[in-house]
Formats: structure tokens, C-alpha cells, sequence
């Protein structure tokens, strides 16, 4: 018997997951998630990208009138970047899971990851649809995150119990993690009784302080994608700021196992910027460290190489970040070692070698405001991730 | 017989190189060049890194009030996070040239590249300045050109001769070759006769539309340095338009033997985007794809990945860059594999594999204004040499 696992994990919900041949491996490409609450709610946020795929630019436009009740996911093709025909090819997608579930099709999302610039198996996809409707179970919730994954290596779902309610969730992404998002798609459930612009409010919240502080590569996706389905069935009215503290704590933890599965990382690295003069002057600095691909191949390297960190943050904008370059001090694992902008401890005290984790601290001597941006290490294997494989 | 080659092209200068121990291999690591003309000009453009090495601030101001005849240059440590003691080190360069040649030390520019971070050996370097002095020759321009090198793999010069004046140069950098320069230095020699002022208008317009067009791997770095000496020796009187248009060009030349040589590429890719609303539009939708880690390992993969540019492309702001995602077309090496912001021709037409150069174009159908920006693909040896090699 497996446990109800994932998007499962609050009542009111089930899932389902199929191959319909989108993964040349025959792995589970399909996955189907329902929320059965007599009262659901639905909330989402987009890739901020320009470029949305067919699937994004459909979705938008239903949860913007409206609640869903159902998302249907896909692997193996993104259908970004497709035209008209990617459109059309959502429009079937969401008629057949109408049909086979005996709902209105405007009350499905749908969400595609995997190769941009080709067209999309539509009949393949659509085949599977009346048998992933049958399948729907409370005990599927780690099969559907399987067939999210793309590089992904593990499944990667959350359960919370706050004793009279509960919040599970899934997510996918292991490459193209950026700001904004990443190549993500992410469904959150709760069985909490809340209402449309109360959940919305908070997905924003959770998402801005959680997944869009993950910046592994500094790529920005076209069909990042993150829902919370509500399906009220626990009974518990719960007050919104609670609500959204754990909402945040959840997607903060599907957004370190993102970063723990990143692609080809052997180091995950957390910067954080203390004594900036404000928020925005914190994650600059920290986004530009994040970003630069010299700092992550010395830490991939095993080099505490203060030098390039203190560079990148020389390239902030002054009016975004002021801070004078003499009170800087940098801290990795610790090790205080540049001080004042210049040298300080002796980087042999740092240990890189023997910890996957990596904490580089800065600290601007500019004010108050502090902020976190989680990364990894630039490698051979993202290299060769990501010449290899066609997203 | 060596010829007159790089920074002793024109009339009016000379060069020499020495090993003072700074490179552990015992290569030649600093360089001299003097200007002997009798009506001496010169003009620089530095980083814009917030964080600037003591021999930029000093040669910055020391450049501001007067003319500098004389350059001194060293590879192997690049004395910058160094505080008071490497600004002290500079003054300590000075003096020993201005001692060694007999000239006033404020007409001494001092540019250095190499490890941040680390003390530079000031006694090793300052007893190698007598012998420079005495070493000047006007067939030391390549030996020059190679003091200069740290993981570049060939010395970079230039010679143009207009008949009655000319320019030479020297240049290096392999990493950190980003816009507003890069890790490089460069020093540019004229035996033109041209004003103080016409020669700082003539190399800002020249870097702008040169290095400022290169960007290898996205950072910037705290030492870049651009000069140029006129010596006025050829007694030609140059009219600012052509002079601009000249110096403009052989500032390209060195920026693409730059790109040439980036570390560890197996491919240089020029970006051109035409069809923006403006220049400043142009550039940042190149530049927004010159830096996605997706487009160059796909190119390193040989993968002409046209829904990783399009995704990048998605990136810029709106307000930066007004266009329409379906009247874009990308062509990779003249195969519009991506047509009004979908599939075009047949992505196998591309042949990536037998071609070193790339060019992707982008039509951005808003206007028209067009920029170019010079990269390289990321590959396995330019993660090998970043996590290997400390700068």
C-alpha cells in the first residue's frame, strides 16, 4: 500500500499518472491531479518570460476568470514556441480531460515541460487522458511527480500536517533554475477552507520569498508554472497570514530540493547579503553573485576564491546597492576571509572539499536588510548536461 | 631580425619585456613601453567595476590631469583587493621606472592582471625595472605583447599602416570577458599627430563599439584597462573622423583575436540582432543571449537550440526592448530554423559541427537598429581551466 504521498497528501484530492510515449525512455510522461472539495479554490503564478509556451498563455487566461479543479501535466515536450498550433493542441488536451472527467474543460490547467520548438504528440497525449481519469487515486501522488521529472533524479514532493489541515505539493526542475521562476512546474494542495484572493495573495508571497530565490544557471524559463489547488474538505478556516508562513515554508522546501537536484551540481551554495541599505540592494548582490559563472567553477574547483566574489559585487548598479567596497567582508563556511575589501583569514581554513554545502556570506557594512539566493557550482557534468540533452 | 611589431609599429616607441618570478612557470611577465615622441598624447578607458585594482585608481588619476608617456604592465598577479599596501606598491612601480628612464613617475601608467586577492612581490618586480629600461627596443613589441598573457595561448598585436601614420597595439584576456571590458588589458600606439582630447573622444567611441561588444562568460573585471599613446612622430595631422574610424577598427580586430583565444571555446559565436526599436534595444536582447549558459553549451553540444535564444530573448524588459515573440525569426548560420517566433526550417540543415564560427541572427521586426555582441560557447575546458586556475 502506498501512502498518500505529494499533491495527495491533503484530503480532497487524487492523482493519476501514464506513458504516452512523450519520454523516448517509456517512462511515465502524464500526470493528472483533481481536487474533489465541494468549495475549491485555485490560485497561480506564470513565468514572468516573454515567451510563454501554449500551455502558459491558455492557463493564464482560465485562472484569471476563474477556479480550476484539475491540472494536467506533461513531460517531454514544453510546447513553447509552437504558434497557433500549440494553442490548439492545448484546446484538445483540455476537451478530452472535460470528457473523461465530466467537468467543464475551462476548469483544467495544463502544464508542459521538456523540448521547446517541437510540436507536441497530441494524439498520443489525448489516448492516455480516459484511462489517467479512471486511475485518479489518493495514492498516486508520487507516481504523478514521477512523471513530471525531465532531468530531474528523484521525485520531489512535500507533506505538512498542521494537525486539522494540511498542505502536500510536487514539483519539477533540475536546470534553467532562475529568477522568475525556473523550468518548473510545481502544484501545491491544501485542505484548508480559503478563499480565491486570499490564496492568491499568499501563493504570491511564498513564491517571491522561495522559488524566486533559486537562481542555479541564471536561465529564465517559458513555462514556469506554479498552482495551489484549496479543496477545503479538512473544514478549517485558517488565518491568512498563518496560511501563507506555511505555504512559504513549503515551497521553500520543494525550491531546496529543486537546488539539491540541480544539474550536475556538486556543491549547493546559499549567498547571503547582510547590511545592505535595503531588500532590493540585498538580492542584487546576491543574484550578481549567484550569476557569475567564474565564482561557481572555483567552487566546483574547491577554491574559496574571494576575488571573484568581490568582483561580481563590484558590478552592482551604485543606485541600486550603495555600499563602499573598504567595508565589505566576505565569509565562506565561516571563514572571514576578506575583510574591509581586502585580505583577510587564510582561505586554507576553508574547507570546500568535504562539504557539499557551501555558505558564502557578504556583508556590505551599508545597513540593514539582508537577503538569500540559492545556488550551486558550475560543472563538467552541467556541461555536459546540457549540450547533450535538447530542452 | 624581429620586425617592428604590436606597440612598436608606429614611429616614436619602444618596449621590453623581463621575467621578475610573478608567473611560477618563469615566463616574461612584466612589460615596458615608452613613448619617445617629442609631442606625447595619451587617453584610457578602464573598468567600470565598482571594485578597481590599486593600479587602476592610481593610473586612473594620475591620467585624469596629464599626459602619460610610459606604461608599465605585469601578469601574474593583478594586486587588486590588495588596500593601502597595493596602492603603496604601485607608487613603488613608478618610482622605480621614473627612476630607471629619467622621467617624472606621474608619467607612468601601471596595469597589472593576474591572481585578486594576494600581495604582489614588489622587491622581485622593482629590480627588473632598470633592466626594462635598458632592454627598450623597438623590436620588443611581441616579447611585450607576451608579458602580458595569463591563460591566453597566443600573444595578441596588431600593425596598420595608412601610408603616413600608423597604429599598432597589444592586448590580452582569455576569462572574464565581459561588456564595459573585460579581464584585459590593452595599450594602443599612434605615431598620428593628434590632440589630447580627440584621442579620449576617439578611444571611448572605439572601446564602446570594440571590447565593449565582447562578452565570453559575464564578468567584468577589477583591472581592465584600454590606453593609448600617440607619439605625433609620423607628422601627420589626422582628421578626427578617420582617426576615430581607424583606431575604432584595429580595437576590433584585438577584441576578436580576444574572443578567439577565450578559454577553453570550441566555437566563437557573433550575435547580431537587427530589426530592434534601438541600439541600447539591440544590445541587451544580445547580450541577454550572449550570457545564457543553455544557448552556449548547446552550441558547445553543436545543437542549433533555437527555443533556448527565443526563451532568452523573452528575458528583457519590455521597456528595454519593445517587440512582438511572433514577428521574430532566428537564423543560425543562414538557416532560419525559427520563423515569427515558431518553427522555421528543419533544425538538421544546420551544420554546427564543421564550423569554429557561429552567427545567430536575430529579426526582431521593431525597427531598425541592429548591434553585435561577440561570444563563445561554455565548454568542459573552460570549467577544466576556472576551477583549476585561480585568478
Amino acid at each position: 500500500m502506498r501512502e498518500r504521498k505529494g499533491v495527495c497528501f491533503p484530503r480532497g484530492f487524487q492523482a493519476s499518472a501514464a506513458a504516452a510515449g512523450l519520454k523516448t525512455s517509456g517512462a511515465v510522461d502524464v500526470a493528472l491531479v483533481a481536487n474533489h472539495g465541494e468549495r475549491p479554490t485555485s490560485a497561480a503564478v506564470f513565468t514572468s518570460n516573454r515567451v510563454v509556451a501554449a500551455p502558459v498563455a491558455y492557463s493564464q487566461k482560465v485562472m484569471r476568470d476563474r477556479s480550476v479543479t484539475h491540472v494536467v501535466l506533461n513531460s517531454g515536450n514544453a510546447n513553447a514556441c509552437t504558434g497557433q498550433r500549440g494553442y490548439s493542441d492545448v484546446l484538445k488536451t483540455v476537451q478530452a480531460v472535460g470528457q473523461a472527467c465530466g467537468i467543464d474543460p475551462e476548469a483544467v490547467a495544463v502544464c508542459s515541460t521538456g523540448v521547446i520548438g517541437e510540436y507536441l504528440a497530441i494524439d498520443a497525449l489525448t489516448d492516455v487522458i480516459p484511462s489517467l481519469s479512471k486511475a485518479l487515486s489518493s495514492d498516486s501522488g508520487e507516481s504523478a511527480a514521477r512523471a513530471i521529472m525531465t532531468t530531474d533524479t528523484v521525485p520531489k514532493t512535500v507533506e505538512y500536517d498542521f494537525d486539522t489541515w494540511r498542505i502536500g505539493g510536487m514539483a519539477k526542475g533540475a536546470g534553467m533554475l532562475a529568477p522568475a521562476l525556473a523550468t518548473m512546474l510545481c502544484v501545491v494542495t491544501t485542505d484548508a477552507v480559503i478563499d480565491q484572493r486570499v490564496l492568491q495573495r499568499a501563493l504570491t508571497h511564498a513564491v517571491e520569498n522561495s522559488f524566486n530565490r533559486l537562481d542555479t544557471d541564471g536561465c529564465q524559463s517559458t513555462n514556469d508554472t506554479v498552482i495551489v489547488l484549496a479543496s477545503g474538505e479538512s473544514g478549517t478556516t485558517v488565518d491568512e497570514a498563518d496560511f501563507t508562513r506555511e505555504l512559504t515554508l513549503a515551497c521553500t522546501d520543494l525550491a531546496r530540493k529543486l537546488c539539491d537536484d540541480a544539474e550536475g551540481a556538486s556543491h549547493t551554495i546559499d549567498i547571503h547579503v547582510t547590511q545592505a541599505s535595503s531588500k532590493e540592494a540585498a538580492l542584487a548582490v546576491a543574484r550578481a553573485v549567484s550569476r557569475s559563472a567564474l565564482v561557481k567553477t572555483a567552487i566546483f574547483g574547491n577554491d574559496p576564491n574571494w576575488g571573484r566574489i568581490l568582483s561580481q559585487i563590484g558590478t552592482v548598479d551604485s543606485q541600486v546597492a550603495p555600499f563602499s567596497v573598504d567595508a565589505i567582508d566576505v565569509s565562506i563556511n565561516g571563514v572571514t576571509i576578506c575583510r574591509g575589501g581586502g585580505i583577510g583569514e587564510p582561505k586554507e581554513k576553508v574547507d570546500l572539499a568535504s562539504n557539499r554545502h557551501v555558505d558564502i556570506t557578504v556583508r556590505l557594512g551599508a545597513g540593514n536588510s539582508d537577503a538569500t539566493i540559492y545556488t550551486t557550482d558550475l560543472t563538467h557534468d552541467y556541461v555536459h548536461e546540457n549540450s547533450a540533452y535538447t530542452t
